[in-house]
């Protein structure tokens, strides 16, 4: 069996015994293994520091976003074997393979025209400077300067290609040497782009590595320059940053944790209308788009009590045509879930959530005999305010809809109950609503997505994360951010207060000159 | 003996049985006891929950920046029995108590510039909107809306006015409750400020708390909108960082800890010129002013190794001159440390410092028979890398002057080895000279102080902390950020993509209304 390598310290580690099994998560045969024995991971941390850091760092920003656009074009070139990959071993139809692959390529795509417009910098201004003397003699400004540190990232499972690259787009852009470490379970999309950057010589060397297996005592080896950021579970986020380490040395953390998403359709919507349509195939499109494996999928759909058995019939009705089953197979709409833990996980959180919710569609039962497969599953609650709908996530195509009395206020007090969430979406062509919704979920969601009939035939669906705006959400959706165009290069930026003569540091000085000469 | 109250849940709060006690620094005698037993803390964190963040939030940015200039005035009206206070209860100088109560009155007013500028917005965008659809229709913009938290403070024994009322200021104009925690040895001077603000009815209830003593279970009590903003030694800082409550729920955590603040001396800086006679200047007033006591003050001091003996002798006359006494007295240019805690941990330093540098002026041993008292202290290296000065902070008035090559590569590089720090000058007038060591340091310093002959005679030493520059730094100075005009609002804010019709998000539109109108 294929055994995937890391690339570390300038060359392959092909690991050593204590390994771990990829699974094809339709057919259940095992596809390969990783191991990341024997590396020496305080090395790792060594060789981005001292060569990836140094050479990157030698660049301007323009210069960086070339190579994140070879980067671009190095993974377009591969697409077609990457897709195959994809549907292999993360089960994943040919269309859900496309939209990780091609998210990875497109983000990085638009980090390269971002840089390409910093142009020749060494640093980046932010804000305008200020007079602190008498006179404008006595100067500030804030400068932005890449930290002298390594960009530790730990890679969710359901994105192999774009949570990678959409991580290492802003680091590299920003001067950071990147350390990836993919889900294991779907691996191997994760290490063919690795395998296809490392041969490539596009980056410097040290510049990416990538461990495929355990980080092993990784972090151990972060200082105050370094940062760590993570997608995954919330519970694996809360470990990382309670991290001794970490802590210590006030390393930078930024968290991405899978949150109870929700979406909100007003009471104005009307059956038939752009808006009720683009509503229908949004949360039938998130609940079994990767299998639901989304940390932006809805999980929660708000629905005024009296509309709950319409919404229903027409979801379940979308639901039906959706067909299950071996992602390979052109026809097929939705694929298994990636793993056997993720299986098992569903399962029992579907059991969980009806406990207080019936079953409109769908279910914990099995539907196949061989596969991680699991029905896309619709789930309708009495109560919209019972604990369980706001505490439990369950990863996969299942969502429940939640009456509430129409109001926006309540919505948004609702909204809140999930305690921090990546996006809520909210259907409406009543402005008064759109607009208190919106600010009443602002400080709970990372993003908000207003639905009306003016942009329902050109927008894109609320789970996509586009790298024009941030993505994150605060408490449990992990209290990170990351993309937002140039905000997503902060994390691995210092902000530093310049004070002095103007002459010397205001940007048409010699801060200028060095920002562009050397 | 006066017993300090704390100002919670709408009352005073008169304490219990376990009190510590507050000495006047200079004759040791007891001035007053707190204690906050018998405080609820759930309860403390619900009213500012339910009463002080939902009436902050009702106003406009414009608005609370009218309660923040009431705040300033009111603090002015009660200037000279607050530096009375602050002689007693912190040993400080008039200078030094004028230099903590002025800062606070100052930051005030400036925040309230800052937010009368906003106007009457309730919330704020962020950067330029972009399109995301084939055209303008679909949209996206990003925007700073209140969080629905609580901020707790937990401020140092060094600024009992200015840190209280900088921290307050940014949260306040944020629309953010907060629960103060003053530095138990000088609470008496936060006390009193508290006292007036919680009197004086400027601030809606709840928006204004104030625990004297220990915070008990009070972060226990924190959830996923709330931030707790922490100044004093890096050691509690760590321990807050990893508190699990704050973990778990991803609670912001905003840090600023005592750093190793470097100043730079580059070899071209001609002895008696303005630069000189700056850099010798800052260095004598850091190292004495609040007698070292300043979270930003310098502690280590690079100077070209031919030049070791002619600074020390420069520096061994400037400390000289500084009469060192009662600080009550107006000859007095230096008083005691503020309390007995500090001495013992002063002396312990000098003594560890002195392992690997000889002592140019003052030391460890005791200069009088009552009061805090430790002389400014000079120490010497030989070997400006031995770790020992990287690692040690002794915060008082110390700083050791330690040779360097007098390239700005290496200067950059032994600043670094301090692991992070808040500020670091640099005198020099070649502009290459500044140019490289700013760029070297930006990294590992939040503020970058550049002191040239252009701009002497009307600079701000750079201990100072100005309200339109950032105050925080990488690494050990704990990774915070305070401060930089609105940039200190953000901890406050939640960054939040709003993504929809134009016509319903851009700033022009009805969000726009939502700012203003309601």
């Amino acid at each position: 069996m294929r055994q995937l390598d890391s690339f570390v310290c300038g060359r392959r580690h092909a690991g050593g015994a204590s390994q771990a099994t990829l699974f094809n998560p339709t057919s259940e045969e095992p596809l390969a293994t990783v191991s990341s024995d024997g590396i020496d991971f305080k090395a790792v941390v060594e060789h981005a520091r001292s060569r990836g850091g140094p050479a990157l760092r030698a660049l301007t920003f323009g210069q960086r976003a070339g190579l994140i656009e070879q980067l671009s074009k190095l993974i377009h070139g591969a697409r077609e074997e990457l897709i195959e990959l994809s549907i292999q071993n993360a089960g994943t139809t040919r269309g859900d393979a496309k939209f990780d692959i091609d998210g990875a390529i497109g983000t990085l795509a638009a980090y390269a025209r971002y840089g390409a417009e910093l142009g020749e910098r060494k640093f980046l201004y932010d804000g305008a400077g200020v007079q602190l003397g008498r006179t404008a003699r006595f100067w500030g400004e804030h400068v932005l300067a890449p930290r002298e540190g390594v960009a530790v990232h730990i890679n969710a499972f359901n994105f192999p290609a774009w949570n990678m690259m959409e991580k290492a787009a802003c680091a590299l852009l920003a001067g950071a040497p990147v350390i990836e470490k993919p889900g294991t379970p779907t691996a191997l999309t994760a290490w063919r782009i690795a395998e296809l950057v490392a041969t490539s010589g596009v980056l410097p060397e040290g510049a990416f590595q990538f461990v495929c297996g355990s980080v092993g005592d990784l972090l151990d080896h972060l200082g105050p320059q370094d940062g760590l950021a993570f997608t995954g579970s919330s519970a694996t986020a809360a470990k990382l940053r309670g991290h001794a380490v970490l802590v210590r040395h006030n390393v930078r953390v930024n968290l991405e944790a899978d949150s109870l998403n929700a979406a909100v359709l007003a009471p104005d919507v009307e059956a038939g209308s752009d808006t009720y349509n683009l509503f229908l195939a949004n949360v039938a499109l998130d609940m079994t788009q990767k299998s639901g494996q989304k940390c932006t999928a809805v999980r929660r759909v708000f629905v005024p009590r009296e509309r709950l058995e319409e919404i229903e019939a027409e979801l379940r009705s979308s639901l039906a045509a959706i067909k299950v089953g071996d992602p390979a197979d052109a026809a097929t709409r939705m694929g298994p879930l990636a793993s056997a833990a993720q299986l098992t996980d569903v399962r029992a959180g579907i059991q969980r959530l009806s406990s207080a919710a019936r079953t409109a569609c769908g279910g914990a039962a099995p539907i196949r005999e061989r596969g991680y497969f699991v029905a896309p599953t619709l789930l309708v609650a009495a109560d919209g305010a019972a604990d369980v709908f706001h505490a439990e996530e369950v990863f996969g195509p299942v969502a429940t809809l939640l009456p509430y009395d129409g109001s926006a206020a309540q919505a948004a007090r609702l909204v809140a109950r999930g305690g921090g969430s990546l996006v809520t979406s909210v259907y409406s062509n009543d402005a008064g609503f759109l607009e208190e919704a919106a600010l009443g979920i602002a400080p709970w969601s990372g993003r908000v997505w207003l639905g009306s009939d003016k942009m329902a035939e050109q927008s894109l669906a609320p789970g996509m994360v586009l790298p024009a705006m941030v993505h994150g959400g605060p408490g449990r959706a992990g209290g990170g951010e990351e993309l937002g165009a140039l905000r997503g290069l902060a994390f691995y930026l210092q902000r530093t207060a310049l004070q002095g003569f103007k002459g010397v540091i205001a940007p048409e000085s010699f801060c200028a000159r060095a920002a562009t000469a050397k």
